[in-house]
């Protein structure tokens, strides 16, 4: 699966770095914070996912010979640049939440201390990969948290948008807690495991449904879920089930292990297929569905008394067709000039859009119980202790007090420093085991699905008065 | 950007596979089609698209040793199984509507004939590729439709569900129409031409915006399009471009080519900046805005009358964000038994999920102005001529006839024949050049947005008493 990626980048990250580079400004430091504006779905939260995926692009970014040729061919780029280029390393530091962190809008996600061409060069790379996966990953969370413990395999591959979308998709399910994929990629690259059985064609294939069955059973004792929905699932389907497992499985003493209902009326068939089951002694036999399934429909399916072992979960997942964009913006918050750190601030006439100044920590506060009460936003140099002052702009402009027994703590951790990673990554299971602490660290109320309660992120005294001097000055720069 | 994406199936295939093997079915031929039941957005069409890729998998299929060690430590396939596997090649026929093509629910894009094992492995992939371009296609071409002849950029990569999603989404893109594309790799692999200037960063990093303009204005001097809503468009954005168009650019003889608009009212701002720029002699100075567009934000813009040149189309092209779903699918229409195709049909308690039976050909009929004037299908062997009966079972079940003067094509191409492609595969612009083409005959009635009109899909006789015969036939086994 090893590709170089180092040119999937928007052009114009070329020509800025081309005109940094010729203005003299290569070595020139700045800050950038990776963000996001708006919850998916109108949900409480994102889990952030692909951190991996983007490390690995930073470390191995490498500008092949062809590409200098490439870009020699636009007759635009200097040849200085091009040699700084084909030399290219990436040299700064990067400062990011844990993948699988419950995260909210308008935190810095991920931050890149580097020199401006490099900062510019990497910005394609790190929105595309931290948009899809933390929208995946978010997506598939609501449906694990829908379906109430149930078990969700993710069966999305042919309606994904590309290879990509299929095999990372996948990993970003199981970040956000599906458990098994039918994607063999996914399982062989990131050891999400494979599961399926058969697709209708096999029943067609067949001289009637019966034969097939058989066939099935005799191969698979072990791992029989029949696909029950090819002609009708309760005239003919679940009785050819039961006569397989009476008269193919059992007697070799194995047991038929589910029935799969890929269409019709869920909650009407499984409650009517759990009851025939259960009459023939076959109360072990999963009962499994697979049908346009999503966080709403599956409330649904629950509300009705659906009879549900598990759900296979394709499109509405690995597109989160209800919300298929996730909106990560990446901007300049601070240049370096003589050792010092020049505060940004991306002015707008939509005033949500004001960017929050300056290089800076995210900052996570637990009550008493461990649970997350809000996030605030310093500067980077800021002492922070128990006493600091945060006021929550968006609201009332009051002051908002750490209260005894909570603890702070510091949200990103540097992976990389001076282009070296200096921190260990973890693996795909540490991740989501992390990504579900981190919801057991969320109250109830974010995870509603309407109306969830908004988490505060506050800007210390500090930040916030920095903040209104800049809107100030620029302001005033606007009238030339 | 080469991979092996064998293994990116469904696992289900592999168990399919497995199990037909072991039955003795290895070489039974099979046809399948592949079709979709819905325009995405409630369209007309669809622009077919992705089948170069599929192609390219097809040929280069090859299962590794990895592969294998794989497989065989899940304990459920045989031996013999994987030693097929490891020599595995594709050996079946691709019939397949060319790329670029206009078609239309019900009706086989796709038309594989191969060995059941065979033509059961390559499902996900054909799925897949050809699901995500045509979806992808098929949105730009709208996007296209309503820029009435203005010039369209893609710039989706950065939200784009991950690599693949951006690279081959902006081949769709271009299928479908877009002139550029902001993604470099786009270029290199497809050499769909990249464009791009400047992000807001470039404003931000200089110390005001006249200063970040002059900058760009002296390095690109030929290409100089200038971003200015970083503060306020009209106060100070448009103001600042004038003045380096003045100061920078005319005094050495070049042109302020164009300014970008990311934010506001694009309608009134369009307005205003394009009445600003012919004050000051500039109205060969390009308006390009690129926020949020897609069909009906465009619709609306032109019909406030905005003053816009090219517009950059992100997110809401890249994922089709309306309808980020093409639902293709993949149904088993025939089985081989002794020399003679035996038809199979689907039947489903939804009236419009039941599949069109057996091995078939797809053609179109075009009036005497080379219009397209409804799509028929028939059986593989049927002969076709001007006197065929065709009937139109969705809506009144009289007999259509085919008047003097109109022609018949055959839709399909035999790409693949045994295994070895046949037909030179189409460069990226001939497929855009055939996309064109195909439009040409469409009629505006099936291009409007609104309750287009819907092309009909004929059955001939003969397939149509086939189709009767068997539905009979099947709700006949539903009682064993």
């Amino acid at each position: 699966m090893e590709r170089n990626l180092t040119m999937l980048m928007d052009f114009y990250e070329l020509t800025m770095a081309n005109g940094y580079f010729k203005k003299g400004y290569k070595d020139t430091k700045v800050v950038f914070d990776m963000f996001y504006r708006k919850n998916p779905d109108n949900g409480g939260f994102v889990i952030f996912a692909g951190l991996e995926q983007f490390v690995d692009y930073l470390l191995n970014m490498k500008f092949t010979d062809s590409d200098i040729e490439y870009l020699r061919s636009k007759n635009i780029f200097d040849e200085e640049f091009l040699t700084y280029l084909k030399n290219f390393k990436f040299t700064g530091d990067v400062y990011s939440v844990k993948e699988g962190e419950v995260v909210y809008p308008n935190t810095p996600l991920v931050t890149i201390v580097a020199p401006i061409c490099e900062a510019q060069l990497i910005e394609t790379m790190l929105l595309l990969t931290i948009n899809h996966q933390s929208l995946i990953a978010t997506k598939a969370n609501r449906i694990v948290r829908a379906a109430r413990g149930k078990t969700i395999m993710e069966f999305g591959a042919r309606r994904a948008h590309g290879y990509d979308a299929a095999i990372y998709g996948s990993r970003a399910c199981y970040i956000g807690g599906v458990d098994s994929t039918a994607t063999v990629s996914a399982d062989i690259v990131f050891k999400v495991k494979a599961v399926g059985t058969m697709a209708h064609s096999w029943i067609q294939f067949f001289d009637n449904e019966y034969e097939a069955f058989k066939a099935y059973a005799e191969i698979y004792p072990t791992n029989c879920v029949l696909l029950i929905d090819t002609y009708n699932v309760l005239e003919s389907g679940i009785k050819n089930a039961i006569k397989v497992a009476k008269e193919v499985l059992e007697p070799k003493g194995y047991r038929l292990k589910g029935v799969r209902i890929d269409s019709g009326d869920l909650a009407y068939l499984s409650k009517k297929v759990r009851k025939i089951l259960d009459e023939n002694n076959l109360s072990d036999c999963q009962i499994v569905v697979s049908n346009s399934i999503d966080e709403y429909l599956l409330d649904s399916l629950f509300s009705q008394g659906a009879k549900i072992d598990s759900f296979g979960v394709g499109e509405r997942m690995i597109t989160s067709k209800s919300e298929p964009v996730f909106g990560g913006v990446y901007k300049l918050v601070s240049v370096k000039v003589k050792n010092k750190f020049i505060p940004k601030i991306k002015i707008s006439e939509n005033s949500e859009k004001i960017t929050n100044p300056g290089y800076k920590k995210l900052y996570r506060v637990y009550d008493e119980n461990g649970m997350g009460i809000f996030d605030f936003l310093a500067l980077h140099n800021e002492k922070i202790n128990k006493n600091i002052k945060l006021i929550y702009p968006l609201k009332d402009f009051k002051y908002y007090e750490i209260e005894d027994g909570w603890t702070i703590k510091e949200l990103q951790v540097h992976y990389i420093k001076n282009g070296k990673l200096i921190e260990k990554m973890p693996s795909l299971d540490e991740i989501r085991n992390y990504a579900k602490e981190a919801l057991n660290k969320t109250w109830n109320e974010e995870k509603r699905f309407d109306n969830p309660h908004v988490h505060f992120v506050d800007l210390t005294e500090k930040l916030y008065s920095l903040k209104e001097k800049l809107l100030e000055e620029e302001n005033k720069k606007v009238c030339i």
